[in-house]
């Protein structure tokens, strides 16, 4: 089963990576995009008999693996649900 | 506007940080998750007055600066869209 996972900075977080892309963009022109967060994306495919069962096995990979949860926080999303 | 950019690598690009995280799991004990792919993912805050405009400036912007479209592709979503 497709399950994606997101990763991103917790809003408390400095992102330089973010700050970085805004300047660049800035620079090229682009003023319009006031603010930018950059996180990881994951695509999983969990082998699963139901929704359910995915997401929670995708969670528990993010929360041990994905992600660290001192800084960062996760969303999961199976089949676009 | 709230405008989210995902990065993938192509079906036909190798993954080797997707094929580690797979590895990594299986020695953890979770062999249900068969194979994983990373991308990148952005939160663009954009300065726009339509949907479709944020997600013009989003995908140009993602077309000069956030992938390299000769490996990786992107989607473009705004506000859930």
């Amino acid at each position: 089963m497709k399950t994606r996972v997101f990763v991103t900075l917790k809003p408390s977080v400095f992102d330089p990576q973010g700050k970085t892309i805004v300047d660049a963009l800035r620079s090229m022109g682009y003023g319009a995009v006031r603010d930018v967060r950059q996180g990881k994306y994951f695509e999983l495919d969990v082998d699963a008999s139901s929704a359910d069962e995915a997401r929670s096995v995708a969670a528990e990979v993010a929360d041990k693996l994905l992600a660290n949860p001192v800084i960062e926080s996760y969303r999961v999303e199976v089949d676009g649900k």
